[in-house]
This record gives structure tokens, C-alpha cells and sequence, in this order.
């Protein structure tokens, strides 16, 4: 239930197209759908401009799918994010047309939200093993409707190959950087722009990065200002808060 | 150095109301000046849209003093964060129109900048005990231009004192939940608003907050996408941020 | 061995209907059975209202078959927690009445305790992903004999499904909170209510939830009195808590 | 604003005691007051059983001094935690009744709750450095109104000083362990009693303590259900707790 | 290469039983043998009472073997610890005789040391999960030539099942206490015995217990003296410590 | 009360020295004396072999003095552990003959045990920083009667300096190794012996020893086996330890 | 792309050998190739003296190959690190004279650099689980054309192991020193020697090393100066670094 | 007693200058003196090349006097560090000409060792507060003999402030990197050169800065290699280290 579907449900019935009560029958659902295992917050676009994203992990796939395909009967874009070949195989047999981005591991049914006219939403990516949260913040703003480029393996160890883009860093809204190991990237970058910084830390690293700590910590501690941090490998949230910062700019 | 100084100095240099000696002096201290024991980036402005900030946290005051002197010579405003009082006589020894933000800690030096033309930032404080970090957020996007409004006290121990201010949530552009022990906040205002949310994690709370750990934790896991996290009480990191995105209104 | 076979095992005695060598007899494996490699505490349920439990992590599954048997032998119900299919296999064919919970991972041996007359437990789950630790919770309650009523999927990311049931909260003698990620609904539940509110983290999240550690010290500072903590996962200890909470009531 | 007050109050209209008026002006203050820096939820009394408590720690004694006035105005008793003697100092100006528990730390204005028909709350401490902690659960469970015991320095290096006193601990409805360093006692009351026991780890210790964290796991660890815990040095909640439960008992 | 094969061979060069030449070649491979993967320590039995002992984690079974097989050509008895039946194949291709203690995963070659005239180390196991650990101990202890008695599941959430058995505790020389998650068995034994007890922490346990620590700074913490500590899981550390002491008291 | 003292009691009533109302006054205060705000436990020398020690950490000087004083008038010796100049002060007062080893922060009240008849314990301290917790080793140690010997500064950065004493090490009973920073000392020592080492971590370092951590994990991971650990700083604990130790070779 | 073939390519532009077009566009790649999924940093070796290196971890075996047959196109040799069998057999495809070290899990392309005329590396194992960090290190710096030297299983817990080679420890230039568990060996060599010692901390061991943190922390701490330390399980770094200290001495 | 003196002394015997009774007085002492608190390494000039260091943190300033006086009478220079202003007070009361450099925090008495004809130590730090660690470094590497160079304030927040001074990057021999908060300068530099750099990370920055954890972490997960980390602000350790490797091309 988005506010296109409620005005033009409300405009039927002020024309009288449809009656009172099958225009009751049709809000009934609201603000929730309980499926007794999961409460599905129809209300969620409307508040927050886009419908409830399936979080995989810790489901089961029989659950991933029934979420999936209640959802997909009444919004659109569905999300299910950290989803593995599994809960796809599952979904496709109620979503026929499920969509799978196997390195972003996300399941997407339905079109994307309206194509918003805006300047790109750049990500930067430090190591070629970041790929999967790339991606994964990539088809997140995509599905928003935000156009998005990346430059992908920019780590520091090499900072002229950052350099060398800073066209293309100037050019973009609002960036996010994703990064493991010692995530100075997220520094670097934000020494660089006057756009917001959107900060990834990854699991990508071994021995004392702990599963993402390391880049995690420094991240927040970055020295230079304009940069704000979401969880480690948390590709999706990056691209939905990037998402949501372009969109201020399309409404203006 | 800011746009419209140097728009200005190289337009003086077109018309020939300076000469080019004079303009190639007045450019020398490009990129930064070096005063040795700090290495002042002039060029920030331009880059990032603000100029450089004094952290003064292990800085004698001395030195927070003379790296005031020398950047507010050159560019407005200067900002001086997590500054006790001493570091503040210091300063205004060497800049007498300097004011000091006492609970908030920051030392300003010269006029804010240019008022934006946009919906306030809104900044949610959990507890009274936050209101330091609550200030520092507050007096930073006010340096920048921006409208500010604040919400204190609306934790969420009775979360009817948040919901009943829900229109101020809808009517900003941008949030800020500062928030020490469970900081649950932010997950919750998270939830309620379309726009991006920075959270803020605060050192207020004892045993098991460890410091603020708990609360950047927290953050960190929001279940409600949206929101993204600075370092535990930077408060002048929020405000920056906030500010960087209400610019992109701005501008367009 | 409890209160009731015991005044009965007594009341034969002083009736003559058994000899004091037989009372002797039955009376000999208190207070624990020592099978070697467990010493069972007979006198649990005397002591403190309810049988031992069998935690089968880190047993094997004959040495939880052993205990099951030996237990069920002379107490009832018998619960084993944190139990995989392997070991309940091993159990029925000891015990063959045995009855296997599987999301909750609890294996049920013997009726469950006698009814108790009071006002539900009310157990609250934040996300589908925390229902094995809420069926945990449920399964140990119903098996004290408690009325048992839960929400599922009641996350702080749309706060108003939880509103929407303030009357079952307002309703419930106890609470049980099930949450991972930054666990903020204990704080928001705890808020809202005049009962004693039970948070179990859970350690469902990724990246910065570190297995728990997140929503685990976010309920330990939650800022709305009411509430204590367990163990991450511990839905058998939150239900049995909740449990010997309502017992009072009951007695009452 | 209790139960009592509104009653009467809503009594006083209709006998037409007092104006409409009046009586709105009266509740005009609900839910909450706004003092700027605070926003007193006055409604928690009617929520929660208990008026809301000034947590201190990171407040200015002057902003406790006029949160304390602001309550005991309208609600009673108002209780302040982690007070230092300055706090009390700015309390007793404007709220001369104010009483001052020092080694509680903890600053009491007006008369406790209605004394409850209950057994008594029993508060264990391990040691003798533990007694700030139990007495703030103590004079927290006597201004909800119960009876309270103590027994003090019962910790497990000398296990027969506990047993001892088992007649106590069989007679209380819920106990409180405090305990620092290995914060062993709550597992083995635990073990003893059939009544929700609340455990406070605190931060007595040193080295290998860290401030309480190795006290706190080994609760959150307890082999014996019946245990749940509360923050580190959180007297207050404990005793919040207690007397929660204890008013279930009151009440029926 | 021990003191007894090393008095016989100096007595043989004495007597003339054997050449010099020969001797030497004997002596030659002191103070270790040089495998080229490993330096194996022939002069540990001399220096420290007992033979090298082989940890097997991170070694492959074949480095395993060899090492085994070379150790047990010249000392006994040989034992390696934390091994898996892949590794106990191995090595009984070489050492034939080699047997295998599946629960306590340690294999041994040779027979056991003299057999000590002291009184028994009892071993004090908290739950029937420690069991591995609890063997591991006693293996090592009687690999040592010590009189060893275990009692297994005497935790304190029972806390009598330990108080029954005080005769046993009073008649050790030296105490193993075995403990995973909060690990309270350490203390409560250190307050009832004058005699010294090593506690070992193990990973048994969830959650909270985060592998074991838990119970690692439970017991670092003992409020009661005279409890020393080993590593998580340790059981053969602690076997080989109690050993040590009760070596101590043999000797005299 | 200790076993002198209560054979001497025992043979007076046998002989009729004194009446058994009188013996029963005297024995009256066992188990326990309860001084409200402390419960001593004056079994614990009968029990533990030595009277219970005042951990004067988190106690008032007011309530170390009064404890102190009690116990003296009933034991010897006391002591009273980390404790300050104003304990002491306090103390004196109360019980004109106590001394204070101030390095150790240690009061002591009455003569040590009777000398016992052994080898001496030998403590190695691996740096000047560490004699306080050398010290605190070595006055415990002595307070139960032992022989004791130490060197300082025989840290591994220079290991000469230790294998030049290796006679020293191998006329020992029993090592503790007293080392802060990395904490290597103990596992060197441990290759180098064939008796029990007690390893106390320090929390001598800065930086990455986090307060004692680095050492302590050292510690506990040790490559030679023969070693425990005792929690940081806790010289008491290991001079006590060592005692016990040492008494078991006296007794025999 | 290093200084030999740069030097060579403008030799043959000026001899006229080879087009100014023909230069430019073998000179086009600089400074890196894009692939999409990678930026190959083909400057690295002339900026920093030898070519990117392949890190496996999180890559697809696919991307390995690509970026290996691209890297090994231009220049020698290539290292890819943490690589598994899989990633070799899909490198060897494409270029069939890739090298697999099984045991230090690096796959080598192309020959060594030229050998340098220095003293030889020293590597130090502290046990035989320690190989594959030490073959890492050893196949890097060989890789860079420097002599290497390893003792392996000379940890402390037998010092006189190490002692033993003191000469080959004063014959090293550079020494690195391999070792888990409590990383000891690495204080006591640098105490031994007068040139930099490099310590390798690795995740052998269990238990409190917390996969590792214990040997860090440790290491990191060592009282003896001269030791720096590089990530857990990073023997490619040491090895590296060593080999650019050695290069320091052989262009001299 | 260096190599120097050493000679000397030996030479002296064989010309007879001195008796040899005089000879073995002078080496009597070595290869440590005993103060009792202290033992006094003066063999590490022969064996590390350079004298024992003075950590003065949890040393009484009388003992730093006595070990400073101790040793500035048999070698030269001796430094300690982490000293303050009282330490140096008292050291000068017995070595008149002792120098204190008070934001380095080292006291150096006699001169440095021979100039070193070498390259300079570059020494970059980040920002201004890490200046005492930076100085710390410098007046090491001075004291050595090492000629030193400094770069402060060039953190990755303006990264043109680095890439200016590239011509000093690549003069140097060996780099220092000091940086607190997320010490991304180490990456950055170890990407631009061929010389071993040496991070030291710094306690400055707050919040999630862990007191230096996250610059060390960060540092330890450097993606560019070529770097080594020493402990949080051990200035000393670097500067001592980068005058090891210095010292490698000086020799040759």
C-alpha cells in the first residue's frame, strides 16, 4: 500500500467506482498483515518511502517465501537480502518472476521504484573480495530508482588509482566507500568531497580485522569529517540511506 | 580560502585591480600552511565546503591557540571542538571576538555561514545527561547555515513523548538521535521517517554501556534501515553530516 | 521425587501400607543419582519447583538418552533443551511417549505441571527470526503449566504493531522479550508496562551484532526500569523465569 | 499524576467540585512536562507503578535540583540515583524534605509508597564493598513500599555463612544477589530456592574483573535457572524489579 | 632419555659395559632431535620431570606420527593431546602399542610412570559436558603415576551433591575443578579445602559464555584464595600441574 | 579459632578446667561473627588452613578498622590486602601492633604461622615495576611461615640474567613469576623446571596491555606446561597459593 | 611494469627501434588495468619494488585466475597468497607454469627476483604447527630473490634450543620470528641480537589465544625492544618487510 | 660496557697498561649489576647495540635516579622514557647533565652514539596531538645517531599534504607513520614507497578509538605492505627500531 495505490483507492470512492465496503475490505489489511510467524508492515511505505525489506537470514525458506509472495501481492519492489540459491529456488515457485543477483545475494520481484533524476550515486570499492556488499548496495539503490556507478579495487595501497577518478567523485551526490582490512578508504575519500560519505565496513581480512573490527573501528574514527558508518557487510543499508539522501535531492 | 574569495581575487585579477605579484602572494599559502607542529589545509573549503575544524582533544592551548589565530585570519568560521575553558582563554587572547559554546565545547570564531534556505535539521536527544553532545551537533549545523530544531528527553521509556512530536519528524529534512545507554532511539525514529536519520551514541550510562559501546552497538544493528552511525559523542561529526545533506537541498 | 510423592510415600508409612525398609528403599536415591558420568538431582523439584533439565549441548546423545530415561523414571515432565533430531531419536526409543519440539529444539518427556490459574505469559518476539527462541521460552513455560500468548514480529522499526497490542501487554502478568539485532523493543516494552518485563538477546544479526553481544548489552542499559536479562538464546530461561514469576501469583 | 489523584479528580467533576476548566487546566500538563532540557513523563506513575526516577549521572546538579522540584510537585515519592552529596546539597534548596541515603547515593523526596502485605524482599551481598549497591536495591524496594532483609557478606569462600541462613532465603518471594568479582553466590541461591532471584553484578574487583564484566557473564552463565540480571552496579533496577514482582503478589 | 637411563648408561661407561664411542653416539642426539618440522626436546623429561608431550592441533597426522614414533624409540611414556581418531591411526602404524583415549582424545605410548605414593588428586567435574576435559586431566595425571578420583557433576546449581562429598574433598592432596559456563564449582571448592586447586575453565556453554571466557574470568576472580587458573579447555594442563604438586609430596 | 585453639578448648572441658556453659560461650560466635555490614568467617583457618584476609578494596577505612579489629582479637595473623596509608592508619588505632609493608600495601596484625620446615618459595619479578605485587607475594608467603627468595628484574629481554640463577631456580619448591607487558618470564621459566610455577600477571605496560590483558592471555597459553595463572596484580593470591603448596611438603 | 622494462622501452623510443605510437600504447595501461572487478596497480613494483600481490581471501577462483593471467602478462612474478588448491588448478589453466607451495599456500608465476647478495633471512618457528605461516614468509622473501634460513620448533618452553643456534641468530641480517599460543619467542630473540626482528603472531592454539590475540597482544608488548609486529597469520607481510630491509642492505 | 671500552680494556691488558686484577674488577660487574630492585643489563650494548632503556612508568623516581646514575656511570647515552617531570628532577640531583626533552617525555643523559652516515629516519605524523609520540620517536632515533626528519599534521583528511612532500618520501632509508583515530596514514604510505615504514598507532582520538585499538587494528590490516606496527604510543620502539635498520646501511 503506497500513497499511489491509497489516493487512487480514495478517488474511487469519492467517484463511487467502488463501494464503501470493498474500499474497507481493501484497508482492512492495514497498518499489518500477521502471517502468525511474521507481521508484514504494509504501512512501511508510506512512512518511510519504501516497502518492508525480507531480512534471510535466521529464516527458513518456506518462511522467506510466504513473506516474499504476500508481500509481492500488494507493493512492489520486494527485497529479500542475504538470500542464498535456496531461499531463491523457494521464492521463484510462488514469485514466478523473482529476480536473483547471485553476487549481491539479493532476491527482487517486481520493477524498480520510479527512475529518479538525479546525479549518480557513486560506490567505491576497496578490494575486488568486496564485491558481494558492492553489489549489494548497488541493487539496493537501483531498486529505489537511483541511477549508480562504481569504481571498484581503489584501495590505498594504491591512491593514485582514487586519484585518477576524482572527477567522477566530485561528480556524485552522496558516496559510499566499501572497505575491509583497515577501511582508511572511508578517510581518504571523505578528505576529498563536500557530499556525504556513506561508510561499509566488510569482513573482508583476516587475523586481527575480527570479522570486519578493524575497518569497523576506523571507520568511525575517521579524521576526516563527512562520513557516517553503517554494519560490517551491510551493503543493503548503505545503499538504501544513499538511496534516501538522492531522493531529497529528486523532490526539490 | 573559500569559492567566492578566490571567484573574487581572480576576477580582481581580470579587471586589474590587483596585480599579478600581488594575487600570486596572496595564493602562496595554497595548499596549506605549515607552522610546523600543524599543517593547516586551506584548501578544505573548497574541497569539502567547510573549513578546516580545531580538534582540540590532546592539543596543548598554545597550539589550539595559534592554529586559531592563523585560520581565522583566512577563512570563516573557525570552529574549535571538545575545547575546555582554558583552551577558550587562550583563544580569545589571540581572537577577542571568538564565543565559546560552553556546554557544547566549541570555540567559534566569525560569522556562520550563509543561512541555507531549507527545512530544519532535527535533533532528538534521549536524556537530559546527552545535551552536551546534543549542543556540539547543534552549534556545528548552525556554523554551516542551517535551521536547527531539538527534541530533548523524548527516550524511549515513554516513547508517547516522541510520538506525539511525530509531525516535527515529518516536517525535517534530516535527523539526528543522540542517544547514550541502549540508544533504541534511533532504531525507533528509524522506523517513523522517510528521511536519513545519523545516530549518535553517547558515553552516558554506567556498567555495561561500557563507555558507549553499547549504544554504537546498537546503532549499528538497527533493525529499521535508515540509519547510519558516527563515533560514540560526536556530536560536531552529526552536525557536519546533517549539514553536508541539507546543502544538496539547498543547492538544488 | 516431589512434594506430592513424598507426603504420599509418608502417608503409606504412618498407615502401614508400606514397610519402613520399602520407604527406606525408595527413599535411598536421594538426594541424587550419581550414573557416573551425571549426578541427578532428585531433589530438584522439592527444592526449587521443578524437575532437572537436561542441556544437551556438549553431551553426547546416549549420555542425554541415559539421563532422559533415568529422570522420566521418577519425575515428570522431563525437558531436555537445545536439542538436535539425533538426540531425540536416541530418547524415543528410551522413552517412547517422548514428544520433540522442533523449532523450540526441546524434547518432552511426561505431562506437562498442573494448570495454573492465572493471567498469561506474554512472550514478544522481535523479528520471524527469533521464533526457535520464542518457542523455547513457550514450550518451558506451558510445561510449568502457564498460560502462554505471543507477538511475533513486533520489531521497533514499525512501532505501531506493537502498539496496536497494548491491551494483551497491558493484560499479561509477565513479560518475555525476544529480540536480536540492537534489542531495542525490550527498552520500548519495558516502558509501556507495570510487570516484570524478562529481555532475551538473541543472536540473530550479523557483522557488529557479534553473535548477540549487541542486543545483549542493550538490554542490560535498557532506560526503562522492569526490565532484566538472560543469557543470549536463552528462551528456556526466560520461560522459566516467567514461569516461577506467575507461580506466585498463582499461590497467592 | 496516579491513579488516585485522577480519580479524585475526575470524582471532584463530576460532583461538580470543580470546573471543566479547572480540571483541564489540571491535566493540560499530560503526558509530560516540557522543562526544555527535560521532558518529565508524568504519566509513567499510571503506566508503570512508579513515578520516574532522576538518573544523575551527566546531569548538572542544577538541572537535578530542578527536575526533583518539578516532580515533587506533582507526584510522590521522587527518587534521584547516583547522587553525589553536591546533588543533594542543590535538592535540599528547593525541596527541604528531601532526604539523603549517602552510601545508597541515592536522594529520596516524600513518603514512600503504600507498605505492601508482602513477604519480604531478601537482598544477598557477597561482600562488604558491595553494601552501596544493596542498599540502593533496598531503598528503592522500601519506596515502592516493601519489606526488605539483608544479609550481607554471605559470598561462596564461605558457603556454610549462606546455608545457614536458608530459612531466610526460603522465606523470601524474590531475592536479590549482589556480588563482584566471580559473581558465583546468584548461581548457587539460585540452585537453593524456588523464587525469582535478580542478580547485580558490580564492579568489585580488580584486574580480570574489568569493572564487573567477569561477574556479569558468569550470572548471565548461571547453571541454575531462576536467575536473571540486571547492569552492572544497578542497585536500582534490582530493587525496581523486586518490587514489581512483589506488587503481583500484593495485588492479588 | 631420564635420569634412569641416564645413570645406567654412565654406570655401564663405569663398568666398562659399554665403549666411550658408544656412549657418545647415545648421548649424541642431546639435547634434541632435529626433525627438520620439529626439534624434539630430549632433555625435557631430565629438566622437568616428564617427556615432550605432543600437541596435535595444527600438526598433520603425519608429522604427528613421526614425531610420535621418534619420541617413543627413546622415552616414556609418550602422550599426545587434543587428538582425533585420524591422528591415533596414524600413529599406531608406527607405535603399535599405542592406545587411545577417545573421550579425553589423548594418545599414549608406553606405560605410565612409576606409580606415586600419595594421596589421590580428585578431579571435580561441574556438568556431565566437562567430561572430555575431565578426562583429559585424569589421563595425564596417571600417565604421571598419580591415584586419581573424579566425582562429575557436582555444579552449584546443586549445590549438596558437592557439600555429600566433603570427605573426598578433604582427603585430596590437590584439587582439579572443571567448569564451563559461570564456572562458581572453582570458588565454592577453594572455600572449603586448604589444599591448592586449579580450575579449568571450559567452553561448555552459549552465548554469554563466548567460548569459555566466562568461566575463565569467574575464576581468575575466586573470592576465595587458593584457586590458580589454567586455559580454556586445558584438562591436560591442569593434570600435569596437580601432578607436579602431588610430585612434590612423593618425593619428601 | 583455628585447631590449637580449639584442641586446647576441647581438653579444658575434658579435664574440667572449664565449665561447658563456658566452652559453649566461646564457641558461640562459630561459625560466623556478624558484624551487620560483614560476616567473618572465623571457621575459615580450620577450613582453609589460614584465617579469612581483609580485601580492603571498595571497603571504608572505618569498616577495614573495625573488621580488622575483630578479627585480631580471635586469630593471627590478619591481614588486610591493597590496602592504603589511611587504611592503616585507621587500623592502628584499633590494634597498636600492626604493621604495614607499604610497597606491598599490606597491613599485617600479630606474628606469621610457624615456620615451616622447607624449601624456600622463589618469586622472580621481571621488572622494577612489579615490586609492589613482588612484595605483596612475598609478605603473604612469609605470613604462613615459608622461606622465601626473590629476583628481580630477570626479565626475558636480557635472559642471561635468569639462566645465570638457574641453581636458585632448581633449589625451589615452588615459583611464582611475578612479569607485566608480555608476560614471557613464565613460560621460560616453566621449560626450565620440574616444580610448580605460579604465574601473576601485572598490569605494568601501556598501550596495548590493556591494564594486565596481554600478560594475563600469555599466560594462561603458555608453551611449557607446569604453569597457572592467578588474576592481575593478585600477588596475595599467589603467595598464598604457593604456601599451600609448600605446607603439603612440610607436612609429610 | 618495473625499471628494466621501462628503461629498456624509452632506450628502444630514442634508438628509434620502436614508434612513438607503438611506446604510448604499451605505455597505455599505466598506471593500472581496469578488469571491471579488480584495478591492477602495475606501477606498484616501481614505486615500491615488487609487483601487486594477489591476496585469495574472498575472491572467486575465477577472479584469481583472471587477474593472475593478466598480472603474469606484464610482469614477475607473481605471488597470490591464501590461496586453496581450487584457486591453483584454475591459475594453472591459464598459466601453466604457475608454482603451488601447498603447505605456505602461495601460488608463484614467473621467476623469483634477482637474487640480492646479503646476509640470509632468518625465520624462527616456535612450533611445528607454526610451518605454514613460516613457509608463507620464507617462499615471499625467496620470491624476492633474498637467502633464507628457518629453526623451526625453538620455542621457549626449551630455550636451550635457541640458545643452541646463537650463532646463526648474530649471522642474520633480519630475523622473523613465527609463534602462536603465548608468542613468547619473539621478547626473548630480541633480546639476543642487534638487528630488527619481526614477529609473526599466529592463531595456533586454543582457548584463551582467542585465534591468536593472545600471541598479538604479546608481541606487541615485548619488553625487549627492537620487535615489531605484522597481522596474525601474516607471513607474506613478514616476509615482505624483511625482504625490504635485506634490499636496504644489498644496494649499499 | 660496549665494544669500544671492551677493546680498550683488552688492549690495555695486553700492552700491560693494566694489571689483569684491574681487568677482572672492571668485568666483574658484568654481565649485570644487582641493586636489589633493579638488575642492570650492561651486557645489551655488546649484544643489541645499544644500552638498556629506562621505562620509567611504575617506577618510584627514586629508583629511576638510581638506575639512571648506575648507569650513566658505566655507559652512554642512557634514555628514559615515559618520564615526567619530577623523575627528572631527581635523575638531575645525581647526573647533572642529564637533558629532559619534556614533550618527547625522555630524559637522555651523555651524548648520543656516533653519527650514523646514512639517510635520514623520515618521521610522519598525522595529526598535532600525536606530536609527544612523534618527538619520542625522533630523540630515540637521535640518540642513536641517526639524522631524523619530521612531516607533522599530514593525516589522510587532506591527502595533497602528503603527496606534496613525495620527495621526501622516497629520500628516506625507513619511515615512521605515528597516527591516532584510524591511523589510515600507514596505508597510504606503505602504498607510495619502497622502504620499510613503521606505524605506531597513538592513543589519541576518544569514543571508539578504544584508547589506540582502532588505529592499531587498522594499522595491523594494512593493505599495502611493507608495514609493521609497535605498540600503542611506543614512539620509542619505533624510533629505536627504525635506527636498527638504519644501522644495517650504515655498516655495509
Amino acid at each position: 500500500m503506497n500513497k499511489d495505490r491509497l489516493t487512487s483507492l480514495l478517488t474511487d470512492v469519492q467517484t463511487g467506482k467502488i463501494a464503501i465496503d470493498e474500499a474497507l475490505h481493501r484497508l482492512r489489511s492495514l497498518p499489518y498483515d500477521d502471517l502468525k510467524f511474521a507481521r508484514l508492515d504494509l504501512h512501511r511505505e508510506l512512512r518511510t518511502g519504501f516497502p518492508e525489506v525480507i531480512f534471510c537470514k535466521g529464516k527458513t525458506t518456506e518462511q522467506v517465501a510466504r513473506i516474499a509472495a504476500h508481500l509481492a501481492a500488494k507493493t512492489s519492489p520486494v527485497l529479500a537480502t542475504k538470500a542464498g540459491p535456496e531461499a531463491y529456488t523457494a521464492v521463484r515457485e510462488v514469485c514466478p518472476d523473482a529476480v536473483y543477483h547471485e553476487t549481491a545475494r539479493i532476491i527482487m520481484i517486481g520493477p524498480p521504484q520510479k527512475k529518479k533524476n538525479t546525479s549518480p550515486i557513486l560506490i567505491l570499492g576497496a578490494g575486488t573480495a568486496d564485491k558481494p556488499i558492492i553489489e549489494e548496495a548497488a541493487v539496493t539503490a537501483e531498486a529505489m530508482g537511483h541511477p549508480v556507478e562504481h569504481l571498484i579495487d581503489v584501495g590505498v595501497a594504491g591512491v593514485h588509482r582514487l586519484l585518477d577518478q576524482r572527477e567522477k567523485l566530485y561528480a556524485a551526490n552522496v558516496l559510499i566507500v566499501v572497505a575491509g582490512m583497515e577501511g582508511a578508504l572511508a578517510s581518504v575519500v571523505g578528505g576529498l568531497v563536500d557530499k556525504p560519505v556513506i561508510a561499509v565496513p566488510t569482513s573482508v581480512g583476516y587475523g586481527a580485522s575480527f570479522e570486519g573490527l578493524a575497518a569497523l573501528l576506523a571507520m568511525l574514527n575517521s579524521c576526516a569529517p563527512g562520513v557516517t558508518v553503517v554494519n560490517i557487510d551491510n551493503g543493503f543499508g548503505a545503499g538504501y540511506y544513499a538511496g534516501m539522501i538522492n531522493n531529497l535531492v529528486n523532490k526539490s
